[in-house]
């Protein structure tokens, strides 16, 4: 099985698009919220939605299964408060979960969080619990910079985070830490921000004692690790230098990266510095690069063509990438796989 | 010839710590700033702080020239206002030529700016024209980020940096892009500032214009690009996708990376990707990773042995890496050279 943990619903229907406008504009002007009630979003259209391109995609590279969220790019946590916030965040799980319900074979849910500027990640336990118990979803999106930008907020290994953990921890789930879009104008969202914020979470990670205090929490590192593989040797000597051990043992069975990597240097990078252990099988199509590379003739974000061909990788190291580890980084997707699979049969 | 284009003095005298921390204090208390004149640093002090490391690693590693400025992190340009920068940078520009003038034949000076959180970078001006024609520096550092972590300045491409930028085409030098140390909790300085900041800065020029308003102007952005090459199939395809030309075309003879990157595969990714005319040798020694690799048994910074050792490079490839390409991007470092070569015999 060829299990992609990192696809985002970036196709959807208009209308949601129409009410996350009108809800903006109403933070932006003081008026009315739009309600919720007012979205119009078919089964039918979700269908359309998906067919040309997720469910395409997935039969043209050979791909089974995605483990699918909201538009990272569109959580926007900087944009009004908290409620403003919850109300975005519930209509984009409960999208996901029709996703889920209409091609139960072809999409597991992960969700988004309640996040907001300055407010404390304890707060976002409840829709976590919502989405893992009652939609059936397997892991979250956490964003370590709700400011959009501007890395305001306490490291992930700071107290203010553990609440959240906690909940993690009961319910067995993975975080991927992945920032929304960018409202600062030096950085671009999906070419500096994404990878930005990446590297920021690696660096906050291999200096603390996190992974004491919670041995089992499970944290993915998007997009190849940002900058992290490039620089392996920088982050080695700076956690050697620190009294850490290698880089290896650090990540051990708590930090994982993804695959999400659009050039065929790139993964044989990856595949030569990481453990085969910690990376796990990512495109996140359709997304951030949607185009065909001219040289290649193929999509920049066909990244299983990568894997399959980097000679640093072994047939068993592929394995563990394609399926093994994201059945071990999710712990509920195996359960999950095979209730929707019943479900679909 | 090796010149080394990357190096911070970073084993300064006691004194221009006790300084800096008396001047820190006076900004924090509001109380009156140390006087520059108590400055003691004698000419031996200088000698015995580089003799027993940069020039020992010089001779060591077989490199000839270090293009030296004051240590980045130190720069702190977001300590007090305008006039506590300005004071400071004189103080660590001057040290920089006296070093200089004590081992002619090893260093050639870059300077530091005078920059101030929100304060515009024409006011770097006069700073850079001291050091460039009073000094006889070469180049510059130009920090994209004066608030210390928080990314809040207009991108490198609005026109807030344009009378920056014209000084420098005036003068013919290239600028470092380098931000100091980082206030801001969430990042780490060398460990994931720095390499923020540099993808940052690339993505901020390859969408932009820049250099057809200043065809001639030369920017390095440090620590191998940040997460750039490791991410070149991103990169060009958002470039791609936005209508730009290939990254190769974009970056001509406007941008340019170094080698601050502290192992064999990322030298190698390193030089897969990017054109050999784009890069320029580099170690940052004594800087980020101080320590030995325990596997390999050499310095982490010791980038010459992974260029010696990439097999993607050409003889003629590192001959441009280690030397042509310098002479290129500092167009007045072929005279300075000469110049302290005359006066050294």
């Amino acid at each position: 099985m060829i299990i992609d943990c990192h696809g985002h619903y970036t196709t959807e229907p208009k209308d949601l698009h129409r009410f996350r406008q009108e809800q903006t504009k109403a933070v932006k002007d003081k008026t009315a919220m739009p309600s919720r009630a007012s979205l119009k979003m078919s089964d039918d259209e979700i269908r359309e939605s998906l067919e040309g391109a997720q469910l395409k995609l997935q039969r043209e590279r050979g791909t089974d299964l995605t483990i699918f969220s909201p538009r990272a790019s569109g959580m926007g946590h900087h944009i009004g408060d908290e409620s403003v916030s919850l109300e975005w965040t519930q209509i984009c799980n409960d999208l996901i979960h029709r996703v889920v319900s209409l091609y139960p074979k072809n999409f597991i849910g992960v969700c988004q969080l309640p996040q907001s500027q300055g407010v404390a990640p304890k707060n976002s336990v409840a829709e976590l619990e919502r989405a893992i118990t009652e939609l059936g979803f397997v892991g979250c999106n956490l964003n370590p910079d709700p400011s959009g930008g501007y890395f305001n907020s306490p490291p992930l290994t700071d107290k203010w985070w553990y609440p959240f953990y906690e909940k993690m921890v009961e319910l067995d789930v993975p975080a991927m830490i992945h920032v929304s879009g960018c409202c600062n104008p030096a950085q671009h969202t999906t070419g500096s921000y994404y990878l930005n914020a990446d590297t920021m979470a690696f660096m906050q990670l291999i200096l603390s004692d996190l992974f004491k205090d919670f041995p089992t929490l499970k944290l993915i590192i998007p997009h190849g690790g940002g900058a992290v593989p490039f620089h392996w040797g920088r982050f080695r000597g700076i956690a050697l230098n620190n009294n850490r051990p290698e880089l290896a043992e650090i990540i051990g069975n708590n930090i994982f990266f993804d695959t999400c990597v659009y050039h065929q240097p790139g993964i044989d990078l990856l595949a030569k510095v990481v453990p085969a252990d910690n990376i796990l099988f990512a495109s996140e199509m359709v997304g951030a690069v949607k185009g065909v590379d001219p040289k290649s003739g193929f999509y920049f974000d066909d990244t299983k063509r990568y894997i399959d061909n980097a000679a640093g990788f072994s047939d068993a190291d592929r394995k563990k990438i394609f399926e093994d580890n994201a059945i071990k980084v999710y712990p509920r997707l195996k359960n999950a796989m095979a209730k929707q699979r019943a479900k679909a049969s």
